[in-house]
Order: structure tokens, then C-alpha cells, then sequence
């Protein structure tokens, strides 16, 4: 896990990618990075990790990548990635140990299905943090995130195995995890009442290694939300 | 090319998917769809094509994919994938012959980014579409499409090569194509007056043997639009 500060416009620039190395621009608590965090750690690759500042980025980052984005990869050879799940299969398609896609092409179309469905349920929690920031009725916004909760303890409860891939943990499931991690911070852990397949599934990951080397805890995210949401000045440095 | 009309709510269920063949479940204007046809006719996969009436489904079709999209895939085994580019993506990693996607997994990433970047294109058709309809100015929703133009310009012309993954096509051109071959349709072709690599790559485009399988005339497209857009009941079984 990063324990570094972030680097901000005006800093320099990182040395090199170390040799036999893969360098992840992250921020400590995105969910998106987090799922290349999640990667890099179930596979055990070798890499370091530099965090940037969102709302003040390094020139040398935007040069490396105009967009700006993270999670972003750059490997020895001076390739770089981005968008979550194009990073994640990368480093899985690369790194050879402990594979998380299925090896049929069935079964990788399956999982990226699987994620476009899940797709939907991200922007639930930036409107459910906005709506409660402006005082505003969480009602609807809580019926329609549980009703695709609903669909998700279907699912598993159809194909009755432990995660949404089989009976092991796979790509699919590290995919998901960073928005259940932040659901109670976000106040909403109360949705999965409802939803006893996928409340045991929530349960199996918080015992994942990858999953606690990679977790903040709900009192870290609260705590950091305040200052992001609330005082509209993220400390992506908080808890350092 | 499908010459079939379409399948709608009530009508008989096609028999099972011919041997050694995979079947599409298709819309004969439908952009997405022409993406997966594109693969199938670059690749010559043996395929039986089923049209769908967008507007009423069939309930046997609905029962295969509740989802109810086209482009959908069934194979002989009963899978059955979606998604445009997770169709694609398997069709070109099952059948090994004439392969559409890079082999190095950082060449793939790159096609995955540049249609991650292509994808905010789409939503601009539709949007200048209706915004004819209801007589509005579209001003500002061209030259923002324009802007998205010059940024794939500077690509080809960075690049420079003939095609957006190198000198051959591949991939990601056919991924693009559905959408340019609609421009003239939609009105807006004159968008490639100021894109000279732009419109290079648009004329190698129209000389790709599958391109011309897969194509409509300008006045097909025009003439299926109007029953879309302007009468609200679009003929999905137009020319034949």
C-alpha cells in the first residue's frame, strides 16, 4: 500500500521506473486506483507507486498522461495505461502468477458483461454524497442503488458460488470491491440487509488478503470525504 | 449482409445455431451492430444473421438476452455474449484467422484507450439528429464533434500510418467505422473539410472489402432515419 505523499504541481519529477519494476500513479483513495492496487497485490507484481494531487497535477504527470487520470500505469520500457479495467487485465495478462481472468474466451467475456452491468452502480455513490451534502431526500437514490443490489444477490444466488466468478476470488470481484468498502462511509451499509448472498460475498472479501493490504477504514474514508465533499479541499494526504 | 426481416414480439423462434457457425442477433441499421458484422465478415466466419424488432422484441429473445441489445452473439453451445466490443473482442480471440487486435498485450491496452477516447463520438449522432428534428441550432454540437475530429487527426497524423492501429486495419477502425459511414447521413461530412489525415483514413476505410459488404448508401441511411426520427416508427425492414 502507498504510504507516500502526493506530488503536486511543481514538484519533481519522479526518477525513472526502478528495473524489474511497474510504477502505478494512484491516489490513496480512489476506488478506481484502488482496483489496480487490488491487482498488483493479489498478483504479488513488483512496483512503486507515486500518488498525485487531483485538483493540482505535476506538469511531468499531464505530459506522461494528457488526461490526467488515475489509476495510471507506466512500465521500464516507458509504456503507459490507463482506465482501470484496461490496466487490470494488462497486469494480468503480463504477470502470469495467480491469474484473476478466466482463460476461455467465454469465460472473459463473461466478466467484462458482468462489469458493464456493474458499471451502473459507481455514480450512485458521488449522487448519494452530493444529495447528502445538500441536505437533500435519499429516498429515491437508496431504492434504485438497492434494486441493482438486488439484481447483484440474484446473481449469486443463481450461480450459488462464493464470489461472481466461481468459487475463488477473480478479476470481477476486485473490480467491484473499492465502492462496497466505502459503503458504509457513504452511509448506505444498511442497503445489503436485504441481500443475504451478497452480504456473505461482502463478507468473504474483507477476509481477501489483497483486500485487507489495500483497505482504508471507514473512519478513514468518512474522514477524508469530509475534506473532499465537505470543506471542498481533499487531503489526499490524510492519515500520513 | 443480412437480407432478413426482422423477427418481432409473437413471432416463431429461430431453430438452433447451425452447426459450426455462431449466430448474431442484429438490427441491419443499428451502428453497434454493424461493429460485430464488420469482425465477422474481416475474419470470414461462417454466421446466420437473425434481425430484431427494436420496438417489440420477441419474448424467445428476450428469454437469451433480458438485456435485449443487439449486437448479441449465440453460439452453438448456447453462450450468448453483448456488447459490441466484447463481441468483437471474442469473436477475434476464437477465430484465429486474420487477427483483428495486436498480440502484445500493451498493443491491446492501446486499442481498449483509443476506444475508450472514441466513445464520447457516438452520443453525437443522436444528439444532432434530434436536435434537426426539433429545428435547433446545431452550432455548438459541431464544432464540438469537430474538436473530436482534429484530436483523432492529430493521432493519424502523429502516428503516420493509414489506419489508427498502424498501417494495417484492424480493430479499432472497425470499431469506428459505423459512425463515419453515417456522417453524409447525418449531415455533417463537411466536419472532415478541416481533418486532411482524417479524411484520408475515411476513404482507405471505403476501399476495405468488408466495409462494402457491410455498408448502406447515404440515402439508405437517410431514408431508414426518417422513419426513426421523423415518423417515430422506424422500418427496420427498409429496402428489402
Amino acid at each position: 500500500m502507498a504510504t507516500e505523499k502526493c506530488f503536486a504541481k511543481g514538484s519533481a519529477a519522479p526518477g525513472p521506473v526502478p528495473k524489474g519494476h511497474i510504477r502505478l500513479f494512484s491516489m490513496r483513495f480512489c476506488p478506481f486506483a484502488q482496483r489496480t492496487r487490488l491487482v498488483l497485490a493479489a498478483k504479488g507484481i513488483k512496483h512503486d507507486t507515486i500518488n498525485i494531487h487531483l485538483k493540482e497535477k505535476p506538469d511531468w504527470f499531464l505530459e506522461k498522461n494528457p488526461f490526467g487520470l488515475v489509476p495510471t500505469l507506466e512500465t521500464e520500457a516507458g509504456e503507459v495505461l490507463y482506465e482501470s479495467p484496461i490496466t487490470c487485465d494488462y497486469l494480468d495478462e503480463v504477470y502470469p502468477e495467480k491469474k484473476l481472468l478466466p482463460t476461455s474466451p467465454f469465460g472473459k467475456a463473461q466478466q467484462r458483461m458482468m462489469l458493464e452491468h456493474f458499471s451502473k452502480i459507481p455514480p450512485y455513490f458521488y449522487k448519494i454524497t452530493m444529495a447528502k451534502k445538500n441536505n437533500e431526500d435519499l429516498t429515491g437514490l437508496k431504492a434504485e442503488l438497492k434494486e441493482k443490489f438486488v439484481k447483484l444477490d440474484e446473481d449469486l444466488a443463481t450461480k450459488k458460488t462464493k464470489f461472481f466468478g466461481g468459487d475463488c476470488i477473480s478479476m470481477i470481484d476486485y473490480m467491484m470491491w473499492p465502492f462496497f468498502e466505502r459503503l458504509e462511509a457513504v452511509g448506505v451499509l444498511c442497503l445489503l440487509d436485504g441481500t443475504p448472498e451478497l452480504k456473505k460475498w461482502f463478507n468473504h472479501m474483507q477476509e481477501d488478503p489483497a483486500v485487507k493490504a489495500c483497505s482504508h477504514s471507514t473512519e478513514t474514508h468518512q474522514a477524508f470525504m469530509k475534506t473532499a465533499y465537505i470543506d471542498g479541499k481533499p487531503d489526499y494526504d490524510y492519515g500520513l
